[in-house]
C-alpha cells in the first residue's frame, strides 16, 4: 500500500459513505420500478430518453449513447421492451441500413403510471433527505465526477439539457 | 404524470447528474480492477471488508450483511476468489454449522498490490475532482441518503467506523 498516496480520514469517511450508496441506491430504484411496473430502472431510463425526443424516436446507435450504453446490451434491453409493446424499432425512412426505436404508445402510457411511483422513490431516497443547498451541492459534485469520466457525448449533451444550479457546469 | 410532485428545476438538474454518475461511474471502478488486478469492484470489496476484521476473518452471514448482499450472490463470488486462493472458507471451531470465510495470504499480498491502482482510480475520479469543501459535502450527502437506505446494520457500522466531517453524520 506505498507509492500511491492514500486516502486522508475525511477523504476516507466520504469515499467509504458515497461507495455504499453506489452499492445499495440503484438496488432500491431498481427494486421499486421491477415491483411497481415490471421494468428495470435500466430500462425506464430508456424509456424516459426516448419520451424526450421529438417524435419518441432515436437512432438504436444515438440512444447507445444517450443511456452510456453498449449497442449490443441496448439491443437486448429493447428486444424485451419490443416483446411487450412498449418500444418499437424500425428501419429509417432515409437510411434503411439504420435503426430507429420509437417510444410505443403503450410505452407512453406505462411510464405515466409508472412515473408517480418512480418520482416518490426518488424523491423519498434522494431529494428529500438533502437541504436546498445540499440538492444544489449534489448537482456540482455530480458535474465533477462527470467531467473526468464522460467526455463531451451524447449523455453529457442529455443532462446538461438541464440547467445547473448556476448554469456554469462545476 | 399527476399526483405527486414533479421534481422542480434545480431538483432535476441534480437528478439527472446525480443517476449519470450512478450509472458511469461503478463501471470505471470495476473496469479499472478488472484490467489490472482481474477483479471485480465488488470482489475488491468483499476483500477489503475481510482485511479489515481480526484474523481477517468474518462469518459468511456476517460478510453478507457488511456487503449487503445476499448470502446466494456472496457465496458465488467467495467461490470463485476460493478457486483462485484468495479466499478460504472453513467451519467455525465452535460451531460446524457456521461457515467463515477468511483471506488468504494471496489474498491479501493481492489486495497489496490492487491497492495502489483503485485508489488512484479513486482519486482520480470522485476525491481529487472535489475541492476539500465537496468532499465533506459528499459523506454528508452520502449519510442523509444511507439514514433513509440503511438502516442500523453491519454495513452502517461498517462505514460508520470511519469518523465523518463533524462526527455527528447527517
Amino acid at each position: 500500500m506505498t507509492g500511491t498516496p492514500w486516502l486522508d480520514r475525511r477523504q476516507m469517511a466520504a469515499w467509504v459513505r458515497f461507495v455504499a450508496v453506489l452499492e445499495l441506491l440503484p438496488g432500491v430504484l431498481d427494486s421499486q420500478l421491477r415491483r411497481d411496473s415490471g421494468v428495470t430502472h435500466f430500462d425506464y431510463f430508456v424509456m424516459a430518453v426516448l419520451s424526450e425526443t421529438p417524435g419518441r424516436t432515436l437512432r438504436m446507435a444515438e440512444l447507445a449513447g444517450a443511456t452510456n450504453s453498449t449497442l449490443s446490451r441496448l439491443s437486448h434491453v429493447v428486444q424485451r421492451l419490443e416483446e411487450r409493446g412498449l418500444v418499437e424499432r424500425f428501419p429509417g425512412p432515409g437510411d434503411r441500413r439504420v435503426t430507429n426505436a420509437r417510444l410505443t404508445e403503450d410505452g407512453w402510457a406505462m411510464m405515466q403510471a409508472a412515473a408517480p411511483g418512480h418520482v416518490a422513490t426518488v424523491r423519498r431516497h434522494v431529494i428529500d433527505v438533502l437541504t436546498p443547498e445540499q440538492v444544489d451541492q449534489l448537482a456540482a459534485i455530480s458535474d465533477a465526477m462527470l467531467a473526468g469520466i464522460d467526455p463531451p457525448g451524447p449523455m453529457a449533451a442529455g443532462y446538461r439539457r438541464y440547467d445547473g444550479p448556476d448554469g456554469s457546469g462545476e
